[in-house]
């Protein structure tokens, strides 16, 4: 899957301090763990903050983080100059977002001229290994970003 | 379309109790305007907590607010003892999210008796009128909550 | 919704004709029933070739024809010399697909410079009224067609 | 991923015979070429009979052949007596539907009591390799088939 190619050398620095930058990565406390050319790792831990009423993870705060890591690993393969708009995804929610961490990977499908196609992983985090609890696939449109 | 009758008359109560209980939506400081059988109605002041690295409410947010609303819709009208998990929900962004407030309406399409279809509307709101910037499909799956 | 204007003052007969020459379409036997700016119908006869296995209108053909509908509806609003692309499109079943025929209707959310949003609804048509059994939601891009 | 276990020593036999009696199918020309536990591969030649005006293969097409490889992977899990239904699909179009014969495989993810989950890709086939053109990801819901 993973033999593309980056086109801006600093992608992985421009895309850690866009992360950083979010207001709503800050709210979460996520964390940015790996950040490739079409593939970028999301961890988080669980937290109150960030639950419905029924004491698991919200489903909205799932798509928020699988979001956020197929939107950079789509950024990762843009040239300078160029930003992301995610056009729709979709989540399924496998299983409830019980744990204590979690991993959020985005991985790049095919990064077309204006379209690129992406699909993410959640897994909860365990001594007994992971377990897979929501999927997303995106589709996210190429526009020119202003200069500063 | 909404000649939906509750089977809880406390539903509206139970909701909003619910509601006000989800970490994210406090995270979110989010307001329950409505609550109807089978429709529910949630606003968002636009707020840098919510946002994503180019300044708009980020996408995660829309689709957080429009499950949501949409979960809450087929809560409406549950019979006492049972509550709602999402299987998967698709969010389309039709424009940016930008603003100072935000209207998100969740509706039921069909209630059936394990699966409940829900559709969502994200506006952003101002003087001159309502914009959509979002829409949510959702389906969900009816389980027996737990006696307390 | 509908305050669409076409672009292309011969819009229907575009569509008519781009209809009838779809392989698909007339392997189908569906008929185009209305074509608007923005918004187009067509009908469908329940036939023995478009079943499952438990006699029942296949999930896919009224995948098809929702995205048929769709796509249409956002080729009434291109200027001449576009075509449209489907991106993707998600389909929720709501009900099974009985009936003797079916009305599936396509309309457009926002038809933007590149992208355009559509939705769509699926309807068995019975003596006692219509039940819906389908809804779709699509992205579509925009692209120039070559010229003849 | 692929480590489940069927419950239905002739799920094979079953989904087989299930395949070639979808009316659908037959009108396509469609082949089932692989049935595993978990897992179904249909095989598919280009046929004019199911492209779009612009001469590739009709995206309802693909879903069709998408829905079914999804629908028989989670059929070939269940228990003698029970069928399933699908709740929805999303399909995302990568790549235009050119070429001269397509493989679409469907591979389950989560098969839970009564929502199974499950993925598939779409492939045209050439001399050169294979170029994914299409992905789905669908939810489907299990029921109790009548006694024949």
């Amino acid at each position: 899957m993973n033999d593309f190619t980056a086109r801006n050398p600093d992608f992985a620095t421009y895309i850690t301090e866009s992360f950083y930058r979010q207001g709503l990565m800050q709210t979460f406390g996520a964390e940015l763990v790996t950040v490739e050319a079409g593939r970028v790792v999301i961890e988080q831990d669980f937290r109150d903050a960030l639950l419905h009423q029924h004491g698991a993870l919200h489903g909205g705060a799932l798509a928020t983080l699988l979001d956020t890591a197929c939107g950079f690993a789509a950024v990762s393969l843009l040239p300078v100059g160029k930003g992301i708009s995610t056009i729709e995804f979709k989540t399924a929610f496998l299983s409830p977002g019980a744990g204590t961490r979690f991993r959020i990977t985005g991985q790049v499908l095919k990064a077309g001229r204006s379209i690129t196609f992406a699909e993410g992983r959640a897994v909860a985090l365990a001594d007994k290994g992971e377990k897979l609890i929501a999927t997303m696939t995106a589709s996210m449109m190429t526009f020119a970003l202003n200069p500063a």
